[in-house]
């Protein structure tokens, strides 16, 4: 009998409930199949926890998340909140979870399925088969740094200050988990960041090196501005293989590199924490795209990049490489039959909903 | 006769001299032809005004930019000068001409010459006829806010700080050069920042609203994430009229918008200050690419994001739009003619150099 694994839910907001559903019937099948044991529970994050209990994230909820094996999000934001305070607002849940789980790894695929190649709005050779992997640090950077805030001036006026805030520890940490994946990959690591005229990038390419250098000598590091970076990903994508960034960085270029596959619907990610003595760390995954408030409560929204951020979560969490293997390949049978969400539909493909794109999964599994 | 305008020539590092020669030929020819009058002189910055004075940027060449009524810069840097120390690095003579001569607002046209529209990595169809307009803020933001810099902490780490800041006034006066320019286009705005995660992207977005609502109500103004930005530059990006954004996400998303197009060789720039009591601005120009060490002094590099920043030259501090609108269709005139350097050549096309570029283009202004 395989050990139960505490998950918690955090759906959100806009679609994040539905496609979350979809997850649920993938977890029942491998309950029912005695393949996994879950235990799960529920939670409220963004907007609706603010609606709720008038936080984006209620320190009850911060508990149970410290106390999972894993957790599930959905998505977070709205329209609805858009005026709220900013400390109230649906992105502080999530900045928090980050925060005080310690995630400072967020892994980001952005991966071309070859039936979806030409979604994208490169041309189909640049981008079929693609698959890059951004490792973002989550934790750190002008994010969380401090002083931050909007003050006023003796003159009148107002004055807004961030602060890039990176410590050695911080830099080294990440790099560890993107040199490690890119150990299990093509071993070509590329690190990012603006030494050119950033101290905390130069930081970052002196510490990002002496690790190389001293811990990963296999691996073929490189160093990339990061401007040069989101140009190279539009001219040529498939050069990278690993591409290690800091917070605010990877939060532009890996949505670069998600959309570069023309399949956001499609594109989940990992964050996770340190690992501990039993080699256990926090984690949290969620899929890439947003809360899409447009088509929430449709059943039109997309449910393979939550499917495939669990399946992550089965893979880098549970150490169940077998099962994540299974979900990964019906999410590719699924495809390769020509069924497909509003998002993906292509002339000629048969389109379905939320939850026809899970019968369709299921059905797959079951096979 | 017309008034003779002082131009400083800073033809920098890498391939900036051979590139600077050919507008040399097109000045030679206005004033030949009786349009203009210009006095030049030449000035070293970056790697080359290291090597020969040890800085980055003279003094006496500072000097000679803020007495200019425009300078022309080609590009600075280059692996020979990598090692430097941060505040010997070629790129801190450019910075500190933009800071010194306080040219508050980068003009970044990306623009696709519709002879070259293949060129791109998107599909044609997504980027032919492409026109967007990205104005950056230059001379605020983490670029050039203090504190910054790395120290060492008591518990052997290092820190690396950089700090973003704005005050109302650096905002207010970009806003209304991008304002004043969307007026002149298709009349939307979008501008662009965090303010879901940043202080200095909420007070951002307040003072452009501010700007937007008293000063330009027939201009359309939309707002986005920088994130998002750079997903639907690549999704769509005919969407966009004109983008205003700070430093650091403006080097991002121009030089992303600059690589949709497929043709960095051909993107000029403009920076400009506050005009003077007379309308007068400080002004810089140069192309958007870089100093391309590795073809360097071989005259294959194309001179065109050259000349075309001269003409922007002639457009924006001396008023000559009838010249400037001359040499942009001499540059349109020699692309249909299917005359290409390298970093344009396609099938069925003639290759040229950087001097025959020069030659091709100056055969259609004589004509
Ligand atoms: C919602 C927002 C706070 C978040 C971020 O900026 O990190 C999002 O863009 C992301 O990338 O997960
Ligand atoms: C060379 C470098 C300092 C510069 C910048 O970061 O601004 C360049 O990338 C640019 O965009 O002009």
């Amino acid at each position: 009998m395989p050990s139960t694994k505490k998950i918690l839910f955090l759906p959100g907001d806009g679609i994040g409930p539905e496609v979350m559903a979809q997850v649920r019937r993938v977890m029942d099948w491998l309950v029912a199949s005695g393949r996994a044991s879950f235990e799960v529970e529920d939670g409220l994050v963004g907007g609706s926890a603010y609606d709720a209990h008038g936080t984006p994230l209620h320190d009850d909820t911060m508990k149970l998340a410290l106390a999972a094996d894993a957790v599930l999000l959905g998505a977070v934001g709205g329209p609805k909140w858009d005026n709220l305070d900013f400390s109230l607002k649906p992105e502080r849940g999530l900045l928090r979870l980050r925060k005080d789980m310690e995630l400072f790894a967020n892994l980001r695929p952005a991966l071309v399925f070859d039936a979806l190649a030409e979604a994208s709005s490169l041309k189909t050779e640049l981008v079929a088969g693609l698959d890059i992997l951004i490792v973002r640090e989550l934790t750190g950077g002008v994010y969380f740094g401090q002083p931050r805030g909007i003050s006023d001036l003796p003159n009148g006026e107002r004055r807004g200050v961030n602060t890039q805030v990176y410590d050695t520890h911080e830099i080294v940490r990440v790099a560890r988990v993107a040199f490690d994946l890119a150990g299990k990959r093509d071993k070509r690591l590329c690190s990012v960041e603006k030494a050119n005229v950033m101290e905390s990038g130069l930081l970052w390419r002196e510490e990002v090196t002496k690790i190389g250098t001293t811990e990963f000598p296999d691996i073929a590091l490189s160093h990339m501005y990061a401007d040069n970076c989101a140009m190279q990903l539009v001219r040529q994508p498939k050069q990278f293989d690993v591409i290690v960034t800091d917070n605010l960085f990877g939060d532009l270029l890996s949505d670069c590199a998600a959309m570069l596959t023309g399949s956001l619907g499609m594109l989940p990610s990992a964050s996770l924490g340190e690992a501990d003595a039993n080699g256990a760390r926090k984690a949290m995954y969620e899929p890439v795209h947003g809360s899409a408030p447009d088509i929430a409560g449709q059943n039109k929204a997309n449910p393979l990049a939550t499917i495939l951020s669990f399946s992550m979560m089965l893979r880098y969490s549970f150490d169940m490489g077998v099962e994540a293997d299974l979900i990964d390949q019906a999410v590719r049978d699924v495809l390769a039959d020509g069924i497909r969400t509003g998002d993906i539909m292509q002339p000629g493909k048969t389109l379905v909903g939320t939850s026809g794109m899970g019968d369709a999964l299921l059905a797959k599994l079951a096979a």
